[in-house]
């Protein structure tokens, strides 16, 4: 029994599929994973700064393959937290809240954590995309989730996962 | 230097008084300070819970005396987080982030915390106005801030202060 720290953008929320889809309505022309692998967001999408200031790009984002499946399996063994870095973005904290109650019904509000820093999570486990919050982290294991803009970077002192079915198999 | 975790509602939030007040508008009576004295929330104020769920509780209540100058001072010091329990009551995330830039300008977004159990944060010293949240804290230093409904328990391993002025004197 770990408490484990999980982030939603990027590892439950498919970020990088909405920021290709918003940049597709505005430019016609959808990049391909190629495109932006290695390149922090703002150079993978210029205009990225923008789209997570609009309303509804949190809330109608889609979910991470199998990320519904093996949370709800972790949530019955481990001491499960979200914790997302949304107070940067205040019109997410409601959006956030109800997309979590839309596909991750299971998780009670007690365990939903917006914040900025991360330094202040106290858990064994940490889940994540972004080396800001990792390298932070005074637990026991960080967890880095692959993603285009951390691909090509070297783990660190971090484990790396591609998806959900390998985190299912570490944790599980 | 110490990171500190500062509650909002009953350390910086004047809520004792905004419930007076709501209930005052229901009844037309104003209770006196000594009718709630060590008293549990729901049983000083019947409808409290209504309240808390209602649009613009948390965004128009008053800043607890000296709260203002003494964490401005205290953030010029120490690293202040702001921790507030606020995902059990959706409608008050964007209320509260708005309540905090309005008093509290100089609390950037980083050091803002909205969750649901506080277990999960790693900090020196918590200051907090319940024995639900200090209890499980596991930092140095928990400190009891009274208000009426622990007013008349005891302190336990936590050290109360009746005021901000005494934070200052602790902290400063």
């Amino acid at each position: 029994m770990h408490r484990i720290a999980v982030d939603m953008d990027g590892v439950l929320s498919d970020t990088v599929e909405q920021f290709i889809r918003w940049e597709a309505k505005e430019t016609g022309r959808r990049k391909s994973m190629e495109e932006i692998m290695g390149k922090p967001e703002i150079e993978a999408f210029p205009n990225s700064r923008k789209y997570v200031f609009t309303p509804y790009f949190f809330r109608s984002a889609g979910v991470v393959k199998d990320s519904q499946e093996v949370l709800f399996e972790l949530y019955k063994k481990h001491e499960v937290y979200i914790v997302s870095a949304a107070t940067e973005f205040p019109q997410s904290l409601t959006e956030k809240m109800e997309w979590l109650n839309e596909f991750f019904p299971f998780i009670p509000w007690q365990r939903i954590v917006f914040c900025g820093s991360k330094e202040i999570i106290r858990a064994d486990i940490m889940i994540d995309d972004h080396f800001k919050n990792l390298n932070h982290f005074k637990g026991e294991t960080s967890i880095l989730f692959t993603q285009p803009h951390n691909a090509l970077a070297s783990n660190g002192p971090h484990r790396r996962v591609h998806d959900w079915k390998e985190i299912a198999n570490i944790l599980l």
